[in-house]
């Protein structure tokens, strides 16, 4: 991933772009190099590719006048909310306007009596949900970073909840979006389903900035549960802790989070988190509902953990115990990374079919210790779903190519057993080589798609599908 | 709905296709008069227009030799499930030929490990629930009739489980599809959830044949839970039981089925299922879980719906008390076509957020007595989704106008508060007008987006889009 592919630039009409919104936007524009690097990729060993210049839109209509005057002069648009992202979606590789929509962070309406919200694209999960606290209510996606509701749209994100709540793909009724021609539209309703023709909202969500700027979001909410119970639960191998996964799944429970970690990432979150958990596969578990049912779906899980040689489950029940090992759990990155000073982690992720994910798991095991590589996994095993933190001396060029060739055994592995090679992280620049062996024919459709949406290719280009 | 637009028909391509299939297809090709009208539109008010052939395919090189041959000579093709649709889906307002797929019957896979299966797009979902039963696992959407699965992907079916399993969309992992080139191209994979691009396969589950045919789906199925208890509770308006529905919701109660009756209809169900029922509206429930969790959630609901004045609810936990009541349910449609011998129904449905649904039911009403029209009213209240059934006398022109201009009012209505003009039942031929309200600039993506995939405009031309 050293090599990206460079676009053409078209620098006429850059030039045109750059000097008219310096006028439009006074302040909330700007070319300096610190900030267009910042809006450049900087979250993995992807190379930073500024784009020319920076707005800080605050509305649909000021977004709808940069795309537009980008579109008249064929000046790529690039949407960036935290950038958070993981593959290099905000990279601008034929330069052109990344517009920043941290400042559309305005919570639009909140409606209990529906269990939905409008809010515009820069608003973060944390700061939704803080908002929605009173309400009883909750917005169940949690990728582990705070990032813009926006983002995580753009990217079909999902994390430790799918398993119960699903992904932005359910989260998301209706969105706003400009259209490469700055149109403002409006794709679906607040009505909980439609039949009323092309699923424009599923096809926006997860397009990652290629077919327009998502600018509002209406998600659907959920009631806080009356219960809340969490734990952990060891088990002697990978194997066991994925038939538990299985049968838990299986039997019905409606699990709302059960994360993987394999001995060496119980190792990591052990020294960063101070945890003194045994270094061995463990189960992150926590459960949803009434007192009654936690109870029960508690006693059904730590049976069948049994039934596989793993447990007992350790249970926290108390708020502040639970915090402390979610928070360990979503600090497995920085855990990781930890564990070798001074390298740097490419963080990858793919999805199998959930009978697959103990093969898959182990398999790139093997692979990782072959390659002498230290990587440890994560996953949201639930939905078949794990992360490879892959850490290297970024100064060793030899091992930058060997975690290449890893990450790219890895991809090629998960779609082999009838996965993806990107459960929740998205294509972005990294993942495009994976795209023709997992989608086949239907790449060109696709294709087509973009084409039709964007005929001129100014959205976030080279993302997504090769140029 | 008596005029639907008549499209240009292809007389010379029409005669080439017709000879063509006749050679290769042999008895499985039918021009036959009675044939014809069979696959033409049968279910509604809206005329039969029949395709000129049909072919009955056994597999996806047969549906893609159809269809390149039909791409070739500018020949329409209308895919072809059961016929259960409601809105003139399977007309042919071009002529052209309908590929019935009834024949394509085959439950390819089940995988109780990844809980999922892949069927053939004429396998139908009482079928499938009947060679699962014995996996302890079973495919929850229901839409009444005995859909295929097919019909039921291209329609974005739902039905009375949908608040708890959700739709189609949410059923459905990947698909194999037909382009309208003849392509045969699979859209995602099994893994349960994936970032990989473009979301084909949601842009394919609803998009009624106009962009493909779908032949095979790899659907998520769910374990039959261990304790099902149902039943019916009866409400002294409708706003009572609206108010319990978004209490019950709100209060994170997992009801698997909640379906509002109104009056009308409880005494069309009585009369024709012979229940004795009170008749005033009527909420019919049903909860799954554990029987610690169901007795749990029926305790709830009870005490929900005495503080609205309901109640108190009559639980059956008997299979076959519970089977009679579900039955009731589902012929509805016949209990109301009942109500006036020799009238006929035209089956509507809208869709609301559920904050609006007392009032645009209660609305509805008054419009229906205000029109002097017979039109009993059920819904998937839990979704905010209800149908309207429409009695008129087929001979009676005036009273077939009224009717017409209701189901226009009823459309509007919903559509002016926030919700769409088809929960489930699809746009066809019968909703087209309704689009430009619903979605406004964003019907353009759409266009846009058939003039990509099939820029001839052969697939099942005349639904979704006007001409």
């Amino acid at each position: 991933m050293g090599t990206v592919t460079r676009l053409v630039r078209n620098e006429t009409g850059i030039g045109v772009v750059l000097e008219t919104l310096a006028d439009l936007f006074g302040d909330r524009f700007s070319s300096a190099l610190s900030v267009r690097e910042q809006h450049g990729h900087t979250t993995t060993r992807i190379e930073n590719q500024p784009p020319d210049g920076v707005v800080f839109a605050t509305t649909n209509e000021e977004v709808a006048t940069v795309v537009r005057l980008c579109a008249a002069n064929g000046v790529p648009v690039i949407p960036f909310g935290t950038g958070t992202s993981l593959e290099g979606h905000v990279n601008a590789p034929a330069g052109g306007i990344s517009i920043d929509l941290s400042r559309m962070d305005r919570i639009l309406a909140v409606r209990p009596e529906d269990l939905d919200c409008t809010v515009q694209a820069g608003v973060t999960r944390k700061r939704l949900n803080e908002t929605l606290r009173d309400t009883g209510l909750f917005f169940p996606i949690d990728p582990g970073a705070d990032a813009s509701i926006g983002g995580m749209a753009a990217t079909r994100a999902s994390g430790t909840n799918a398993v119960r709540y699903g992904t932005m793909k359910d989260a998301v009724l209706a969105l706003t979006v400009v259209t490469p021609d700055g149109e403002i539209v409006r794709t679906g309703t607040r009505a909980r389903k439609s039949s009323a023709g092309y699923d424009l909202t599923r096809l926006m969500v997860g397009s990652e900035g290629t077919l327009g700027v998502i600018t509002e979001i209406t998600l659907r909410l959920h009631g806080i549960p009356e219960e809340i119970a969490g734990g952990v639960c060891p088990f002697p191998s990978i194997e066991a802790a994925c038939e538990t996964v299985i049968t838990t799944i299986q039997a019905g429970i409606p699990i709302a989070r059960i994360e993987l970690l394999d001995a060496l990432q119980v190792k990591a979150v052990n020294a960063y988190s101070k945890l003194g958990l045994a270094e061995t596969p463990t189960l992150f578990v926590e459960f949803h509902g009434t007192k009654a049912g936690v109870a029960e779906q508690m006693e059904i899980f730590d049976a069948i953990a049994a039934d596989f040689g793993g447990g007992p489950a350790a249970f926290a029940t108390k708020a502040e115990e639970r915090t402390r090992l979610w928070q360990a759990r979503h600090d497995a990155y920085w855990a990781s990374v930890g564990l070798v000073p001074g390298w740097k982690g490419t963080s990858t992720d793919v999805c199998v079919p959930i009978s697959q994910l103990a093969a898959c798991v182990t398999a790139t095991q093997e692979d990782i210790a072959a390659s002498g590589l230290i990587a440890p996994i994560v996953g949201h095993v639930g939905d078949g779903n794990f992360h490879v933190l892959v850490l290297a001396d970024p100064a060793d060029a030899a091992m930058n190519e060997t975690v290449d060739a890893f990450i790219g055994r890895l991809n090629e592995r998960a779609i082999a057993m009838g996965g993806t090679c990107t459960g929740e992280h998205g294509v972005g620049q990294g993942k495009i080589a994976y795209l023709p062996a997992e989608h086949g024919g239907a790449l060109e459709l696709m294709r087509a798609i973009k084409r039709a949406i964007d005929p001129h290719a100014i959205m976030n280009p080279g993302k997504i599908l090769a140029p």
